[in-house]
This record gives C-alpha cells, structure tokens and sequence, in this order.
C-alpha cells in the first residue's frame, strides 16, 4: 500500500506529463492523490519539490558515508558516497527520465535542480575541507574536488538519462577514477626537480600509493 | 551622460537596497530611472536580468577570447577569458558587492546566477572538447576542466566580495595555475612504468623520511 507521500509524487509525476508542469496546480495534485493541501505541504515545501522527492534524504546519506570514512579510505568514501546518489537514480528508472525531461523544459525546475546540485557539491567540500586541515590554504582544493566530483556523477547520470550507456554504474567508477587520479598529487607545481634514490624490496605498484600518500601528507603537514 | 539602460540599473539597485528585491515593480524601476516600463523590458527579459545586466557581453567576451586563442596558447587563453570576467567584477566595484548581498539573500537571485554560472561553463566546455578532439572520450575531462576553471573564478571572486584579499587578480593567477597544474598531465595513467616520478612543493629533507617511512609501511603490508 503506497504511503500518501508516494501517492503525491506519483500523481504529480502523472499530471505534469499528461497536463504540463505550469497548468498543474498543488490542488490538482493533492485531489488526484486521494489527500488534501495541508497534506502536500506537510511533505513538500513547494510544488517544485515534489519531483525531488528525495533530495534530503541523498543529502543525509552522503554526510552519512563521509563521516564514516576512515582517514585511509576517504577517496573510496567519496566514490561511493556519490554511487550512493546515481543508484539512486538508476533504481528510479522511468521516474528519473520523466523528471529528466521536467528540469530540460521548465526553468523554475532546471533551477530547483541546480540549487540541489550546489547543496551536494556543499556537503563534499566541507568533508574534504576538514580532510585537508580546514585551512584557507586548502579552501581551493576542496572545492575542486567537491565540483569535480559533482560533475563526474552528472556526467554519468546524463549519459544514461539520454540513453547512452547501458553500463552507467561501470561509466561511473571510471569517471572517479579519472577524477581521483587529477587530484592525486600535491596541490602545488614543484619548485625545480631533484632525483631521489629510495631503496625497496617491494614491487613497484604497491609501494607507490603509499610514497603519493606520504607526499600529500607531507604537504598537509607544512 | 548616461543611457536609459546605465540609468535603470542603477534605479534598479538603489531601489532593491532601499526597499527590498521583492517589494520592488518593474514600473517602480522605470520611473525612478525617468523612462518606461516598455524600455525597461527592451534590455531586460525580466526583474532578475536587471542585476547581471553585462552577462550576455561577458558571455561574448570569453567566446571572443578563446575562439582567437592559437593552438599553443590555450592554457593561457582559458586563463585570460576567466580573468576578463573576474576583471568585470573588480571594476564594477560596489554594484558588484550590491549584487553579492542580493544573490546571497534573494533565492529567486541566487538562482538566476547559478544559471549564469552554468552558461559560462558550457562556453568553456565546448571550447575545451573541441580542443581535445570533440570525442566522447574527452567529453568528461572538458567537462571538469570547465568546472574547474569556473569554480577557481568564483572562489577568487567570493573571497574579494568578502573582502578577505586585497590582491585579487594575484590570488586568481595562483588559482589558475593550480587548476591549470592540475590538468597538466595524461588523463590515466600509464601502467608498467619502472621510473617513478613524484612531485612535491615541499623541501627535500622534509620529505625523504615521510617516504623511507612509507617505504618501511609498504614492506609491513605485504
């Protein structure tokens, strides 16, 4: 048995298609839905919301995973904290392309999208901030990495709403790897070269995340 | 003397600082500015447009800065068509700093330059894939580029409006170069490789023991 607020966002679903975003009123929506106005309102602050139905919620669940990540594991919380947001969509399905073909037509809602878009690259910079001693000197750097991560996920999210991929969970972990790859290096261009002979018996692929990790540290540590 | 458009946006501001955004008509603006409400909607589709009144020249500008940029000078290209807006801004002076506590307090403004903010990056991105082929497989890494180029000119341009910099076409040299660095290097990395190159800023004798010491943890792990 379907709750009233799923009932509410499917009938708005159903009535911007069939009558169009702008002719719909929350009236309209709320009757269709079997409940009342006061209801809508309860669960939705507007009527743009309605089509974001779960915006909070992805909202909570990335600040979930990123306060979780262990201080060796936060370039695969962030990965995964962004997944957590495309399969969300994914599962979607047909609602994530009607709502697709919402926020291309209507400006009042491409906006309301946008404003969230910002909301989440928020909550990646503030992690990544603080990761990086939350010091003005790393102010640039988090929100590079909190907007390339937001448009990694976008990227791979358009892709599949245009139909593009039929693999976008794949497409995605590629993407973060390209992403993370940018930014695994110190923030700052060297000041001329020196050659440095470092002995070791292991082999080359797992001594060089750890030498990369002790560099950025060393870096963070100045 | 100035045009009945120099005159509007400045009724415009005036009257948004002495009474409010949404307290404000059109017509108010009109009078105030000793023209018209029919001018006042020949230079600006709606209330909003009236404070990003240069977006569409600035728009034009960066297309004009990075069309004529030669093939060897394309860095510097993006650099300087991100400076001309940032330069904008600077000049503006205190109609700039109006329109930041607008944007920050007026969601309808907010929004409306987060729509600006997504203009300016799809100029860069078209330019940037073309650049890199215009394939689909360089349309994720055009895509962060542009991000990044935008993100490094708001995040100089917020830190001057907060007034945290007195130098801040400087703070946006050192951020282009950062993003610019960032970039500056194959878009994956190559696998099989015997010579390790690691970069840092950091002073050679800060960072040897970070790596013997990684080296040693490396060793433990296997």
């Amino acid at each position: 048995m379907a709750t009233a607020r799923d009932r509410l966002v499917e009938a708005a679903f159903a009535l911007f298609d069939e009558q169009g975003y702008d002719a719909t009123t929350v009236d309209e929506i709320a009757e269709r839905a079997g409940t009342g106005r006061t209801t809508f309102f309860r669960y939705f602050g507007s009527k743009e919301a309605v089509i974001f139905p779960d915006h909070d919620q992805l909202l909570d669940q990335i600040r979930g995973r990123l306060a979780s990540a262990g201080r060796d594991a936060r370039p695969v919380a962030v990965t995964e904290a962004a997944r957590l947001v495309l399969a969300h969509y994914l599962e979607e399905g047909e609602l994530a392309r009607a709502r697709y073909r919402l926020t291309t037509t209507v400006p009042a809602l491409r906006d309301r999208e946008l404003a969230g878009m910002v909301q989440y690259q928020r909550v990646f910079r503030t992690f990544i901030h603080e990761w990086l001693g939350g010091g003005p000197e790393s102010s640039l750097r988090s929100e590079l990495m909190a907007a390339a991560v937001v448009t990694a996920h976008n990227h791979v999210l358009r892709t599949w709403l245009r139909g593009h991929t039929e693999r976008p969970l794949e497409d995605f972990d590629t993407a973060m790897a390209e992403v993370l790859a940018l930014f695994d290096q110190p923030a700052h261009a060297p000041r001329g070269s020196t050659v440095v002979v470092l002995r070791s018996s292991q082999d080359l692929e797992a001594v060089v995340p750890q030498l990369r990790r002790a560099l950025r540290e060393a870096a963070l540590e100045m």
